[in-house]
């Protein structure tokens, strides 16, 4: 099994547990809803490649585990951020928001047990190396909770003065920063030296983002296009311009390739940050700033 | 120290975590103002006492940060069933709820940062006992999780059929089960024969919290009053009418009693679950229905 297919096959066997018979059914069609179909699955098919670059095969279910969980972690913050109190976004990934189908009650608790069940696909996908449990708990944590998290990115937005830096490094860093780190904590090596691939990833991404949101279509894009500037968000084209954002984009996925550490797979771990960038920019948008 | 004051002391280390220097401020706030003052803590002080009679004074710091992990999650479950999308309280434990305090989306990322610190508080406590920490997390994820904890009893409220046992044991039963068996999982020992109390317990505590908010004021209850019969929520007073849901009331703790399985606390223990009771039932409560 590919690593994509082994990151989706744990993200059914996740929504699949919340679907049993005792359940309450509208429930379990919410959170399949958020998870099914996903979006680029980035940030674990970073976890999982650095996993794979770090060493002998050791861990990769860890990692596909953790990938998973954060991937859920990033599901139940768009479910949560799509609600009315915060951007009121009818569509997502081209389908209707999960509040849009199912109602803010069920949106609300979809997002709630995708947390939970982020803890359990890391419990369940740890079966086999319990000894990177608390590791990739410690990274997981620190990547969503209150102080730095992508809780706390959101709840920036609250504040009469936002932190810029703070707010776009837990708003979108800190998941691409715990990617990367659970990776290596997976396949059981110190994560620390891994950090700032994630950084320069997250920041890359980040970028990325406001160019499409600037740029294209809601059509093209599957959610509202020109968020950022009707609801007075940051956005780096408003203060680099087009080409200055695209600069910064190859500047930092250049970075990021030279973050890698010295590992046994780092050459082919470049090349897939370097084939990521690509990613990061659809086709369309490439024709229109070319 | 003594139990409460350790619960307190493990829920206060928790949410000073979330008021670092960097973290956004109105975040830290609002997470404080879900958590402190706090009720009656009756689930963590269950977990705590039945650790403390299950041995030998092994597990005690895994059984606050257990009990301390489910008083969170049961801020978190109060916090956004609150929401104007739910119960839509201006009131909790006397004070404006967190909507009313700090606005719906500082509320809603309250409580998704409390099911985090959750698990952050189990991780953290379990430090001196790590073999416990798998399955009190097990324990954790059952109790509030999509296919059986709080928020599937929340979304059964969204099912136009109700499977009210199934709804019973989820939205009240569930926290009280996993308080008992997460106390004698602390102590290192099997949590299976610790479930019977905790389901007795819990519905025990359903069946005060029916007959309170029939018969006491919103002033007394710190809450408002009235809620079961004005969003058609199932109520044991409507069931069995007042001395009918007392009788009821009394014979849970009686089965209650009898469920603490043989251990060397028992006798205490049992004592403690007869003295529950009256703390159950308010005195201004008690006279109304003398």
């Amino acid at each position: 099994m590919d690593a994509d297919d082994k990151i989706e096959c744990v993200l059914e066997r996740s929504v699949q547990r919340c679907e049993s018979p005792s359940a309450p059914p509208l429930l379990g069609k919410a959170i399949r809803h958020a998870v099914f179909p996903g979006g680029a699955r980035v940030r674990p098919k970073l976890c999982f490649a650095v996993a794979a670059a770090c060493g002998d095969g050791r861990g990769l279910d860890a990692a596909a585990g953790a990938g998973a969980a954060l991937e859920l972690m990033h599901c139940a913050s768009l479910v949560h951020d799509d609600l009315p109190a915060f951007d009121g976004a009818a569509i997502r990934r081209g389908q209707p928001s999960v509040h849009s189908a199912y109602g803010e009650p069920l949106a609300v608790l979809a997002g709630d047990a995708l947390i939970v069940m982020a803890f359990e696909t890391l419990l369940n996908e740890c079966a086999t190396s319990p000894e990177v449990l608390s590791p990739l708990m410690t990274i997981l944590i620190e990547a969503v909770g209150a102080p730095r998290g992508i809780v706390a990115g959101q709840a920036w937005e609250s504040e009469e003065t936002i932190d810029l830096s703070a707010y776009h490094q837990a708003k979108t860093g800190a998941l691409f920063i715990a990617a990367s780190m659970a990776g290596a904590a997976s396949a059981g090596l110190d994560p620390a030296p891994w950090r700032a691939l994630g950084e320069r990833l997250g920041e890359a991404y980040q970028v990325a983002d406001d160019l499409r949101d600037v740029l294209l279509s809601e059509e093209e894009l599957g959610k509202p296009a020109g968020q950022d500037a009707s609801l007075l968000r940051p956005n780096a084209v408003q203060s680099f311009g087009v080409a200055g954002a695209m600069a910064r984009l190859k500047s930092l996925v250049a970075d990021a390739s030279d973050a890698v550490p010295e590992c046994a797979g780092a050459p082919m771990l470049r090349q897939i940050v370097q084939a990521q960038a690509v990613r990061l920019m659809p086709k369309s948008l490439l024709s229109k700033v070319a």
